[in-house]
């Protein structure tokens, strides 16, 4: 068993890469050269691609130390699926969202190295938004039910993926390319969060403004993880005992 | 073996997502802004991997569970080439059916909570159809041999992919990705079928004169899939005993 | 070990799926709604994931029975590696070059479905070229060792990952992605070819100019494929002794 | 044990490959028909892609021989995490600098094929570079901290994925698609380097204002790396002996 120190340093060092790899991509790439012409920048394509690929390469490297959860809501629904101890949530959760603030803080560092850079936009620094922060003007009902359908999503993967009757060495490729599945779909809508953390990184640089509709990106995806979590080991679950108490090796 | 109730509740989750994340990304993120300005949304590109890592995740995520099907002209071409049994059929395609019908209702749900939404163009909710409702203009004969033809290559892959000669845990990359291939292919031809669910559900709410199209939906992939269990399994397969009676692990 | 003749009926569904899935999204679905405004087609990028993820695909769904080759240039290729019998490359070449020759005759005619389809551009059918073929007017010399070199790696990656020292089971990811590369650099060039096979198919139906231009589509692949098995099995390859005699499993 | 000379040749020949596809794939098809109207061109995400999927197909080809560094910075990264002997650095480094290179010079030699074809824009033959010379106009510190920071990521990835704790067989996945991830990020800021010798063989051909910058993109991905696999193995690492002496199998 990896020290819960050791484990929490590599939950802050993924959740970092998570926020710098997707945001940064947000930031730096999705368009190029702007808005207006943008013949070569990423689209949300390959933000969605950023997302779920930082995910995958890092529960490779970290999944043997820590699971790899880089995201509250993951952690919560691991709880809740009786994979992980509830002990563990409050210094997992800390070190995500230090993670995701050094990281959004970074991101912030880089841009203003570009001549011109200012925060703008409905969404600076690829914080999440519903309303008026929608990307696509979605209302609050629409995002809120957007959040919580596909953070349950993601945890069924994660819970399925790493069931001990699916194949094992698979479940890094499942559980990231589900996040980038989850972004194709909803960046639109609330420029996807299915992760308190990564909402609260930027957030934090963005201003009081964004500030304010952070509560929805922590409530959405946690209450659709945990009842994932329920969903899971209730109806879908190994017959067998759970296991609980330690991260799943992935 | 799991239960058939248990095995249905995952047919209908594992439709349900695929429905959500395939038609929702067509319907929120095909283009961004607008199809006008499309800069940033995913293209036909995101839409093709969209449908793909659906499947692929939620078959690391539960094909343990039921098969992971999603589609009844997949479940018909397992039981044609000796894989599934008949008599679970009906319970299958039921509980796709229905998983499809509620991811529909729920695109349609979130759609509407962005202002000035209305079901328009020529395939509304992402809806499959030929003729004046094929994307490009093709012909009904051009879209039914697209569909027989697409819907028989998925199941070679599917067939081969979970052959006993085949290498272990891989095959939902393969299948996945196999839906992928179609689509990059065929969205043009049909808006891409290959799955009589995935056509029912959105069908069901955009309004009768998609409904008249549904019948090509159902009979060219089960006809294209019924072909293809019967080819791999007289010419291509194992010399030995086929599988026969219960979903077979990926 | 399975009878030659199922071995070649593998390649000639395996090589009909590579290029109606490669050659048909080209045709189909690279631009869309037309060239001037591609806001929603595949482009380059599409086209390019299309041939490698029919390779990735097909080599999990039919390597177990004839190797999935599905390519001339690869079939000599491991023959110059000591890993195929002279014998069976003709039945296979055939049999590549029929599976071709129906899948572009079924582009064609699915294609002719459109209104207003005609036989028209730089390579009508997705065929390759050089020259004023060339996608991007590359001269004769430069396509032809784009091609030489792109298909000497491309046999470097199916030598390697089916090399007994490497991890089992992954070779159809490294050999399909290795063709989906090939493309992302090369269509500007010669419409990217390295299969004599896929060259011929298109030519067949898109007329005697593009035909004229055929001979370099197999000299050239075949030319860099046969220095690459002699390159690896020499200076590359496991000390102990070369297989010999029956396809490789991947 | 592989020898020296040999596992020299396979560093060689994957730099190659990796500079020719990524490098290649930039000039030759990030825009088509021209950057004006970009309707085909593969794009940054195009590119990010190509760069990534050089690195995984070539690991599962030559990572048995060689280690399939392809790059001084993860040589000096695996030497600091006490996974590659100090005394092979110099070989393989001087390996991966002339892959480069050839492999640079191909890159020139085939557009020149093109009509029309000039060495010009701020990147030729998709060089790095910082100042004037980033794609987007990005200061020497920004560039600096990137490369620094992107290259520290990449080196946990790499140690990550191929500790004895993670699953057999991925790690080329992994490694391949963190490259993919650094460069969806980061191409507006350097054009992406994390690689002195994919720097360097451009810039040998690109003329001497190139070559002045070139400094930047060996000091920053070794400082990144060397600081990576210190971390690493003090922290993250085994708590068992470290293992020295011979490259790891991934």
């Amino acid at each position: 068993m990896v020290s819960l120190s050791t484990r929490c340093i590599a939950e802050f060092l993924g959740t970092f890469v998570l926020v710098l790899a997707g945001c940064g991509s947000a930031v730096f790439a999705a368009a190029f050269p702007d808005i207006k012409t943008n013949e070569l920048g990423i689209g949300f394509v390959g933000v969605a691609l950023a997302f779920g690929l930082a995910l995958l390469t890092m529960a490779y490297a970290i999944a043997h130390i820590s699971g790899c959860h880089l995201n509250p809501a993951v952690s919560f629904g691991l709880w809740s699926g009786n994979r992980f101890p509830g002990s563990d949530l409050l210094p997992y959760i800390v070190s995500q969202v230090l993670g995701a603030m050094v990281a959004a803080g970074l991101v912030y560092a880089i841009a203003t190295g570009k001549p011109g850079f200012t925060l703008s936009g409905s969404n600076p620094l690829a914080t999440n938004g519903y309303g008026v922060h929608s990307p696509g003007g979605y209302s609050l009902a629409a995002c809120f039910i957007a959040e919580l359908v596909l953070t349950f999503i993601f945890l069924i993967v994660i819970l399925g993926a790493t069931d001990g009757r699916a194949p094992k060495g698979f479940a890094p490729i499942a559980i990231g390319l589900a996040l980038t599945l989850i972004h194709l779909v909803s960046i639109p809508i609330t420029n996807t969060s299915v992760n308190p953390a990564r909402s609260t990184g930027p957030a934090f640089f963005a201003g009081a403004e964004m500030f304010r509709q952070l509560w929805m990106f922590w409530v959405a995806p946690i209450l659709g993880a945990v009842l994932a979590g329920l969903f899971y080991s209730r109806v879908l679950g190994e017959s067998g005992a759970p296991v609980v108490g330690e991260p799943q090796p992935r």
